[in-house]
C-alpha cells in the first residue's frame, strides 16, 4: 500500500505538518508495511522553507542580510536536495513578526530578500522560489531590486533605495546595472492572493492597516504604488500593476514581475512541481488531502482542488479530510477529482469548543477511514 | 452488492425509518443494482408496530378496547407476515399522548393491552410481542391481567380492577381464572430500561412525575407498587419486583413477568430475532447501523453493540453512522464488531444549529462513505 499525504493546514488549529504526522501515525497503525509520503503544504508564508525541506530534504543556509529597517540580521533560506533549487521566505528578513511594536510600512524594505537571492545565485542555484506572505513592507520589491543592482534615481538625479514612503520620488530606474549573476536563473514567486498593486483592492488599502498604516498613511502608500505602477507598466509593456497577485507582500508581486520577470504561482502548484507530484502519485493507492473549511472558494485553485486536478489525470483516488464542508457549494469537487470528503467533527460542537480537540478528532477520523478501507479491500 | 440497514433513531432529529430511507436512496444512487434490506429499529415505544410492519411486512388489525380511563377507543396492533406473530404497543391504548391535559397515574389502566392480547390469542397467534414504553399508567399490568381473566380482590372480598391508586387494596389475586386461550402462547416484552418495580429507582419515583404525579402522589404510587410487589414475589417465588426492567411502563414489566411469565428483552434483540438477522446478514457486503450519540452507554446492549455482536459472529462488516461519538468511551466498540464510525457533522456546529440539517448531513455523509467504498473495492 502506498499513501501520499498532502494536506493544507487547518488554519488556526493544525499545521499541514502536524496533520501529516497524525495521518502517518494512523496509517502505519493499520498498515504497518505501507509506504507513506508526507508533503506538508507551504503557502509562501512563514514555514514555507521548513515545509519544503521536510517534503523533499535539503539544507538550511544561514545568511546575514539587511532586515526590515536596513539593520544587519541573521536568517536562513533553504537549498533543496537537488542542489539547484533554493527556497526563500520573504518574511524571513521582511516579515511582520520582525517589526512587532514598531510597524512602519513607509520605511521597511525587502532589501534582504534580494541579498538572499544573490547569495543563492553565487552558489550556482538555477531555480529560486520566493514565498510571498506575512510581509511588513510596502516597497513593491524596490529594496530587493536595489540589492540586485537595479538603481533608482529621484528628480535631482540622486540614487536612493525606495521604501513604501518614497516610491513617489522615483523618477528613473536603471535596469542595466542588474547583477549578471541572475542570468539563466528562474525565479518563481509563491502567491495565493489575487489583489492588484494599488486601488481599493490593492496592497495598501487591503493589507496596509495590518502593517501599521493609518488611513492617511494608506493613501500615501497607495499613491506611491500608483506612481511606481505606471513606471513598471510602461517599462515592461505589460499591465503588471493590475496583474493577479501584483499586490501580494506589499506589492512585491508587481516588483518581481517587473524587476525579475518572475512568474507568480499559487503555492500549491509550486509545491506539486517541486515534489514531482505527478510521478509521485503514479502508483499511490490513496492520496489524502484536506483543509480547514472546504467551501466554494476551495474549488478555485486552492490546495484540495489543485491536488484533485492532478490526481484525476492519473486516475488516483483522493480523500479529503476537512474541518468542515459546505456541501452545497462543493459538489463540483467530486468532478474535479476528489473521491470522498470526511469531516473531523466527532460531536456536534461549535468550532470554539471543538478546535481544542482537533488533533484527537483527526486521529479518530483517520482511523475510521482506514478501517473502512481495510474492510473494503 | 447487498446492504442491510438497521439504524437506531437519532433521538429528536431523525427516526430510524427516515434514516433507512436516506441511506437506501444514497446506496441506490451509487450502486443501482444493490440489494438493500432496510430494518427500522423499534424500541417498544410509539412507532414499534409500524417499524415491524415496514421491516418484515404484515397487516394492521383494528380493535376496539378500553383506553387509559376505561373508555372505549379504537386502536390497532400488527400481525406480521408469518401470520403467527402479533406486535402490540402498550402505548396504543395506554400511552401518554392519550391523556394529554388529564394525566393521572392513580387512575389509568392497561386494561386495553390485555384486550389486544386476547384478540390476538383468539386469532390463533402463537407469539405476542408487547412494546413497553411511553405509558401513562402505573398499574403494574393489573388492568391487563384483569382483561385476561385474572381476578383481584380487596379486604372485603370485593373483586375490582386495580389502578395505580388502588394497588395497596389488593388482598388476594386469583390466577386460576386466567383465560385458557393464553396457553401455549409466548409473550415477550420489549423493554430498554433496567429500573426495578419500586424504590428510589423504581417506576413511581423515576417515571411518575412525567405522568403527572406530584411528590405526594409519587409516594402513594410507590407504596402501592411495594405492596403488590410483595404479593407477586411471594406467589412466583422469584424476585420479580427487583428484576431488571420490572419498573418499565408503570411497572408493567413486573406484571408481565408475574401474570404472563413473559420475558423482558431489549428491543433490539427482539427485532433481530423477528427479522432473522443472522441469516439475513450471512451474505451482506455491508451492514449500516448508527444512533444519535455513540457513547459509553451504547456499549451496553443498545442497538449498535447489539448488531455488532451478531455481525461479528458472522464476520460481516458494520459501519456506524452517528450524530456524535465520544471516542474515548467507545474504543471497545471496534472489538465488539463495529468496523468504522462516521459522524454526520459536516460543519463544526452546535447541535442546536446542526440538527436543522440532519437529513442533508446524513445524505452527504452516506454519499462520501459509499464513494470511499467504490474506490476501495
Amino acid at each position: 500500500m502506498k499513501f501520499v499525504l498532502i494536506p493544507d493546514s487547518f488554519k488556526g488549529t493544525l499545521s499541514s505538518s502536524q496533520i501529516c504526522s497524525i495521518l502517518k501515525e494512523e496509517i502505519l497503525r493499520f498498515f504497518p508495511d505501507a509506504e507513506v509520503t508526507a508533503i506538508p503544504v507551504a503557502d509562501g508564508g512563514e514555514g514555507t522553507v521548513a515545509a519544503f525541506l521536510e517534503a523533499v530534504g535539503g539544507t538550511l543556509v544561514p545568511v546575514t542580510v539587511k532586515g526590515p529597517f536596513f539593520q544587519e540580521m541573521n536568517c536562513s533560506y533553504g537549498i533543496l536536495k537537488d542542489g539547484t533549487t533554493a527556497v526563500i521566505e520573504m518574511a524571513s528578513c521582511a516579515g511582520l513578526p520582525l517589526v512587532e511594536g514598531r510597524k512602519n510600512p513607509l520605511k521597511t524594505t525587502t532589501y534582504g530578500v534580494g541579498e538572499q537571492i544573490l547569495d543563492a545565485a553565487r552558489r550556482g542555484i538555477k531555480k529560486i522560489i520566493v514565498g510571498l506572505g506575512g510581509s511588513c513592507t510596502n516597497d513593491a520589491a524596490c529594496g530587493l531590486a536595489a540589492a540586485l543592482g537595479i538603481k533608482f534615481y529621484d528628480k535631482a538625479g540622486q540614487e536612493f533605495v525606495p521604501t513604501g514612503g518614497t516610491l513617489s520620488s522615483i523618477e528613473r530606474i536603471d535596469y542595466s546595472t542588474r547583477s549578471p549573476l541572475l542570468e539563466g536563473i528562474e525565479i518563481q514567486a509563491m502567491c495565493d492572493i489575487k489583489n492588484p498593486m494599488y486601488g481599493p483592492t490593492g496592497a495598501a488599502y487591503v493589507f496596509g492597516p495590518q502593517k501599521g498604516a493609518d488611513p492617511a498613511m494608506v493613501q500615501e502608500l497607495d499613491a506611491g504604488l500608483r506612481h511606481l505602477g505606471a513606471l513598471l507598466d510602461s517599462r515592461t509593456g505589460c499591465p503588471v500593476s493590475t496583474a493577479s497577485g501584483a499586490g501580494a507582500a506589499g506589492a512585491m508581486g508587481a516588483g518581481m514581475l517587473a524587476f525579475l520577470g518572475s512568474r507568480l504561482l499559487p503555492g500549491i502548484q509550486v509545491v506539486l512541481d517541486i515534489v514531482h507530484f505527478d510521478s509521485l502519485i503514479s502508483d499511490a493507492d490513496y492520496i489524502f488531502t484536506g483543509e480547514g473549511l472546504l467551501d466554494g472558494q476551495s474549488l478555485c485553485g486552492k490546495v484540495v482542488s489543485g491536488i484533485a486536478g492532478r490526481a484525476k489525470l492519473k486516475n488516483r483516488p483522493v480523500i479529503a479530510i476537512v474541518g468542515g464542508v459546505k456541501d452545497k457549494e462543493i459538489q463540483d469537487v467530486y468532478r474535479q477529482g476528489v473521491n470522498a470528503v470526511f469531516t473531523i467533527n466527532r460531536l456536534p460542537q461549535d468550532l470554539s469548543v471543538s478546535q481544542t480537540f482537533s488533533a484527537a478528532n483527526l486521529h479518530h477520523t483517520a482511523a475510521d477511514i482506514l478501517r473502512l478501507i481495510t474492510i473494503s479491500k
